[in-house]
C-alpha cells in the first residue's frame, strides 16, 4: 500500500487533503477513488485512508482507521557515525533507516578527512533528512529517524553514553564481543559508535571507555567505515528479537 | 600489515618473488628491505615474509612463518542473491566479502529485471571476482570468496539446500524468525537466499520450502534487495559468535 508522510498537524481525524510533494506523487501514481493509502506522521502514528475525490484541485481522503504503526522496532538504536568521505554517510543513513535505526548522528573525530563547515553542513543535513524520509517510506516505517550532527567527538560520546547499552566498535579490541555486552542485562535503548576511514585514535577510544561506553570487536575482519555501523545495527536488531 | 594475494603455487616454502600486479602495488607502497608483509594464497594459508631485496628487477621476500590465516569465520556462509539492476550485486559482493561470506552465488528468478546473457555474464564474473579479491585484501581475509552464477532458480535452491541451515528470506513471512531457525540445533554451514527488486514469487518460495529451505522474516520493515543479504549475513555471524 502506498505510504505518504505528512506532518502531525496534517493528520486530521476524519478528512485529509494531499498537498505539495505528496499530491504530485499521488498524481504520478494515478490514485483513483476508493483506493486505500496510508498516511503517517513520521512519529509512529498512521491513518488508513480511502481516496474520496480526485479532481484538478486536489485529492481528498477519508480516514478509516487511526493506529500505531506496526513496523517500528521495539528497541531504540542510535547510530553514531564519524564524518566520512564521498557519499558514504548517505549510504549509511539510507540503510540504517531501512534497518530500523531510531536516529543517526554524525560526529567529527581526530582522523576524519571530511570536515564540512557550518554552511555545507546545513545543506547536507537537509539532504540527509530527505534520504531518511525516502528510505522510511520505501521500507514501510512509521517513523522517520532524525538525522543530526554532534559538534564534537566529546559531545557524541556523552550523548551515546546515555543509552542502556552504549557501545563503541574498535578494530584493535579482540576480547569483548558485542554478544557479551548485549547479553549482560536487558536493554531498550542502544547507542552504536563507529569511527572514520582511518579509525578512531587510541585516546578517543579511552575517552569513550571513561564515559561508560563498552569497547567491542565486530569480528576479526576489518570493516569499512560504512559497513561497520550497518553490521552492528543488523546484529543488535537480531539480538533484540526483531527477526 | 600489507597483504598480497598469490596463487597456491607461488606460496613457496622459503623464498618468494613479487610479480605482476603485486609487484606494481609494492612499488607504489615503496616497500623497503626489512619490512614485513603477508602473502596469502586466498584459501586460508598465509606466510609472514620479510622483504630481502628491492631492485629494478623485482622484490624478493624471505618466508618467516607459514600459518593458517586467523581471520576467517568459523562457519561457512554461502550468500545466494538474485540478479539485480545497476551495481547492486557489486555492492553486495564487496560487503559480503568484508563480512566474511564463504562464497557468493548469483541466480536468476522470475521477477529479475536484469538478465545478463552468457557473454556479459562472463565479463561480470571476472569483475565480481576482482571486487571480492580487493575486498578480501582490504578487510584482511585469508580467503577470497568464490563468486559464481547459478543457471536457474531451481539450481540455486538445490545447492542452497545442502547447508546445515538453508534459509530463504521472504517479506510476507511473519511467524518464522531467523533466530528460531538458527537456535534449532548446531550448524557449520549456512545458505542465505534473497530475492530481486520485485521480490520472489509465492511459487518460488514454495519451491524452496519443498526443497528443505526454512522461510524466514528479516523483520517488519521492507529491506532493499542489496540490504537484505548483508543484514542476514551480519546477524548469522553474530549468532555464530564471530563478534
Amino acid at each position: 500500500m502506498t505510504r505518504f508522510f505528512v506532518t502531525k498537524e496534517e493528520l486530521q481525524p476524519n478528512f485529509l487533503l494531499l498537498t505539495g510533494e505528496n499530491l504530485a506523487h499521488a498524481r504520478v501514481l494515478r490514485l483513483k477513488n476508493g483506493e486505500q493509502v496510508l498516511l503517517c506522521d513520521g512519529e509512529g502514528t498512521e491513518c488508513l485512508c480511502t481516496v474520496s475525490d480526485v479532481s484538478a484541485n486536489g485529492i481528498s481522503l477519508v480516514v478509516m482507521e487511526r493506529r500505531d504503526s506496526g513496523t517500528e522496532a521495539k528497541i531504540s538504536v542510535s547510530v553514531y557515525v564519524a564524518f566520512s568521505k564521498g557519499d558514504k554517510l548517505e549510504h549509511v543513513i539510507q540503510k540504517a533507516t531501512e534497518l530500523g535505526a531510531y536516529e543517526i548522528a554524525a560526529f567529527p573525530s581526530a582522523r576524519c578527512v571530511s570536515r564540512p563547515d557550518a554552511k555545507s553542513l546545513q545543506k547536507k543535513l537537509e539532504r540527509w533528512q530527505k534520504i531518511a524520509a525516502a528510505a522510511a517510506e520505501q521500507s514501510g516505517r512509521g517513523r522517520i529517524p532524525a538525522v543530526r550532527v554532534c559538534e564534537s567527538y566529546g559531545q557524541a560520546v556523552s550523548q551515546a553514553a546515555k543509552a542502556d547499552k552504549a557501545i563503541l566498535f574498535y578494530e584493535n579490541e579482540q576480547a569483548t564481543t558485542l554478544k557479551m555486552t548485549l547479553e549482560a542485562g536487558e536493554f531498550a535503548t542502544v547507542s552504536l559508535l563507529t569511527g572514520p576511514e582511518g579509525g578512531l585514535e587510541p585516546g578517543e577510544v579511552e575517552q569513550a571507555r571513561a564515559a561508560g561506553l563498552a569497547v567491542c570487536t565486530l569480528g576479526r575482519r576489518i570493516l569499512r567505515c560504512e559497513t561497520a555501523p550497518l553490521c552492528a545495527l543488523s546484529a543488535v536488531m537480531y539480538a533484540a528479537g526483531e527477526f
